[in-house]
């Protein structure tokens, strides 16, 4: 597959005419070949009247070739081999056997859902029968869900392949029956054009209708705000910065018929050492939080940017000790200039606010947009009197906060914005604590891990990853997992519909062999 | 049960500070005794930090034990007894066998509701196991939805008991496990003291904690304005005004921490006369249509406010039809004055519009607030470029829309907003065409009726009482039926959590004998 700038709207691959970009190398500062032509606000509005045009056509098919396509995707991002990771390792520097795995993960991702759809539960059939005998008589009642309608999705920079073009916002309103159309992230265009021309091809190959899917470039925010205000849009997903998320909520808010946005915007990962934990393994949990702090240059939301634990000793020489490896830790290379200067920005106000101490930083600066590692300290306080503290630093930076005692500690938790995650390492001896502060952590966060670390995010049926505001402008839903495909549905009731009109998932023979709820038993599939 | 002018704040009967208020009999205008004070905004501070005080503690309480807590709330409701109908009588015109099947409604409603909890099916308990020989190795991973946080319920003047004090909000956020603080509606405070005591009762007798439930009097929007943008409360239950849920909506987003606002506000409810129909059977529709328009004076979320057919000696006949049966209906009590005013104001700007004329008016209006029913005509090309026509008119007013061929039909069909409900009307020979129009209606309508009218809301596992906007602020939900519970819930994920911590729904034991997905596999209780 070429990389010639090309975007897709609808089934055609057309050249964006509203100027150009380019990818740019963030080790190098160079930029890459080829030009992509930018969207004029004529091709979002064709690409968001032809996804409202498929729509009907889409979610009608049956299930198992909605499965098909989901399938096909994967397929077809396979085949694209290696040079697709070499393009995403040129745009991003992510390293080449990270993007192996997160190509892994996308097409799981695509695979999961697929299986997700056959399995027809995402469908919620439900079925009350009619009481013609009783008074008054109660009619025959069926509900199912349906998908809202054509889903603008936001590719995300730190996820070039897993959230981006084909990542789990796209495969997930695919799945629910939802027409997409991508804004593609400017930092990896041509990863973008090689994915989306992917899926444009597994669309015709399953003969699906041309408005499906549809990807779109933009070097600024004109394209994405039109797409999200277009009366074809029922809902958006994004996952990128609090300042991104809260402006796309504000233009749907509104819209004349406002939609729901899923933006997964900001969360610092709170890791709780707990007394017993720390006395008996501090060490091995100091070593355990600089790798995860570090992976990936610190670029995952679920980076742990907090660290709390009780003054002391055993404290002090977690700290001791997680400084000693972060100070080893090689300068990463950044996905952006933009992502590294908002970076070391907000690692130099970190190191200004009074009663923060630098622990340790990494090795220095190298070429291109690369970032130092930084480890802070202060007491809880210094924490509970400083908003500032609070907000998310994208990259490999956190704060180790002391405190007083168990009641700090806790308050420290009650006191915590929303959370994609919530990090507890404890011993037996620490239960009882353990379970004073899961209440609070389970009212602030997505997932709650003990004796973990939050930067890995399994694609599985259990997962959250989503968590109260600001984690999210929707505590109510995940963006990874199979319960991703909610955020697209709707439910609707049919009352005495004649039954030559009922989808099958609602038929009295169940043809799709589908687990339903019947007068209020489940009656799960043969 | 004696009516005092009393409030529930916690577990306290307290009297409001803040002046007073009357219920009138919309009848005979006149006030009723006895004076309720109303509360102060300290009153409302208090009474969200109460709730968020007593959620811990009532979330955390056995299911067994939530669901006891709502039965026996509807059986206190049942003790209340004919003086219960009687002051909802007073205070609302409503007819007493109304109110006696509306008191069966909320007390099955309740009862419903206890059952889901114990089913234990809305927890979605979902169960990944760890696979440890995996590289790399996946942890263990459950996932159950816990409640939001407390709720903000806004009782309704239409429905003062279903959708009031002990309604549907109330109960399905009581079963989601979160504390309630309602504001009672104006109209009826007398009726929302009597049930706020017995759910008082109810909350004492069964052990809950103390800000499990608070009631609060108000005579404008001050306190209800107050509960929304309270830091404690973390979502609110609204039936009203499009004016009245839009502006509670807006103070949620404008939080510091934004929430979710469930306002159930506008619907028209348009039918569909297929043309098989309207000529096998038009007298009996006009009949039909007649009833359910002008049922409870009107003043129903579902009422048909619209019809649509195709121009002909059909639709002639069904109109004539409905005008005959309309001028016969007597001028019905509205709920309160300020209602017949609103009612009396877009009747007259209805006739007034261009285009439309008056089929028929209902006798003349009587004494207090009476509502003298109307219906209009016009045609499909004046009801396109007419916008004003869309408005809900809440009362016994609906307009007979003739269109001049299916497209046109097709076209009224795609230009109708959100709507609570549409129904249609169809022979088997109508049957292609109800083919055409359904995947449209299924796009603007939470519920779809052939063959019925709209104006009575099963509350059963399959019902669906939401629809897009501005039928509701979200049309992911509804708010009838065993489904509302799920406003009210978010997902929460627990990897490697310790044996002891999990909750008894994620127990590898499963000790509720609850059916769970497991592995992604759905395994139902034996």
């Amino acid at each position: 597959m070429d990389i010639n700038g090309e975007m897709i709207v609808g089934r055609c691959i057309v050249r964006g005419r509203e100027g150009s970009l380019h990818a740019v190398d963030p080790a190098l500062g160079a930029e890459i070949a080829p030009a992509f032509g930018l969207a004029t606000l004529a091709d979002a509005d064709t690409a968001c009247r032809l996804s409202e045009q498929a729509f009907d056509d889409y979610r009608a098919l049956p299930l198992a070739q909605r499965a098909g396509f989901l399938d096909t995707i994967a397929d077809r991002i396979v085949d694209l081999g290696a040079p697709l990771i070499e393009r995403a390792h040129r745009e991003s520097r992510l390293p080449l056997a990270r993007l192996e795995a997160e190509r892994g993960r996308t097409v799981n991702q695509l695979r999961l859902f697929a299986s997700v759809v056959r399995d027809g539960l995402f469908l919620a059939p439900t079925l009350d029968q009619a009481l013609p005998q009783r008074t008054p008589a109660r009619p025959d009642l069926r509900l199912r869900k349906i998908p809202l309608g054509p889903v603008a999705v936001f590719g995300a920079s730190n996820f070039p392949l897993a959230f981006s073009v084909a990542g789990g916002d796209t495969a997930s309103a695919l799945a629910a029956g939802c027409p997409v159309v991508v804004k593609a992230h400017a930092a990896h265009p041509g990863t973008s054009e090689l994915v989306g021309k992917a899926l444009r091809q597994a669309a015709e190959e399953c003969g699906m209708p041309a408005g499906v899917f549809s990807m779109l470039y933009d070097n600024g925010h004109r394209i994405g705000q039109a797409l999200v205000a277009h009366p074809a849009i029922k809902a958006v997903g994004f996952t990128g910065s609090r300042r991104g998320g809260l402006s796309l909520a504000g233009i749907a808010q509104a819209r004349r018929e406002p939609i729901p946005v899923y933006a997964e915007m900001s969360s610092i990962n709170p890791l709780f050492l707990l007394p017993g934990a720390l006395a008996a393994d501090g060490a091995r949990l100091a070593h355990g939080f600089v790798e995860s702090l570090t992976l990936g240059t610190g670029q995952f939301c679920t980076n742990p940017g907090l660290v709390i634990g009780l003054a002391g000793k055993d404290l002090d020489a977690f700290r001791t000790a997680a400084g000693r490896a972060l100070a080893a830790k090689d300068a990463g290379t950044m996905l952006s200039a933009d992502i590294q200067r908002a970076y070391a920005g907000a690692v130099a106000r970190h190191a200004g606010v009074p009663g923060v101490t630098v622990v340790a930083r990494g090795k220095a600066e190298g070429a291109g947009s690369a970032a130092q590692a930084a480890l802070y300290a202060c007491d809880a306080a210094t924490y509970l009197t400083t908003p500032a503290l609070e907000e998310e630093i994208f990259g490999p930076a956190s704060l180790v906060v002391a405190c007083n005692d168990v009641g700090q500690m806790l308050e420290m938790a009650r006191r915590l914005e929303g959370q994609l995650t919530a990090t507890v390492h404890a011993t037996p001896g620490d239960q009882a604590l353990a379970a004073r502060l899961l209440p609070t952590l389970e009212r602030k966060a997505g997932r709650i891990l003990f004796n973990g670390f939050p930067t890995s995010v399994e694609v599985c049926h259990a997962m959250v990853h989503g968590g109260p505001f600001p984690a999210t402008t929707d505590g109510r839903s995940t963006s990874v997992g199979a319960s991703a495909i909610e955020r697209f549905l709707r439910p609707v009731c049919y009352q005495d519909l004649p039954a030559d009109l009922l989808a099958p998932e609602l038929r009295e023979d169940n043809p799709l062999g589908l687990t339903r709820l019947v007068d209020g038993r489940l009656r799960v599939a043969g």
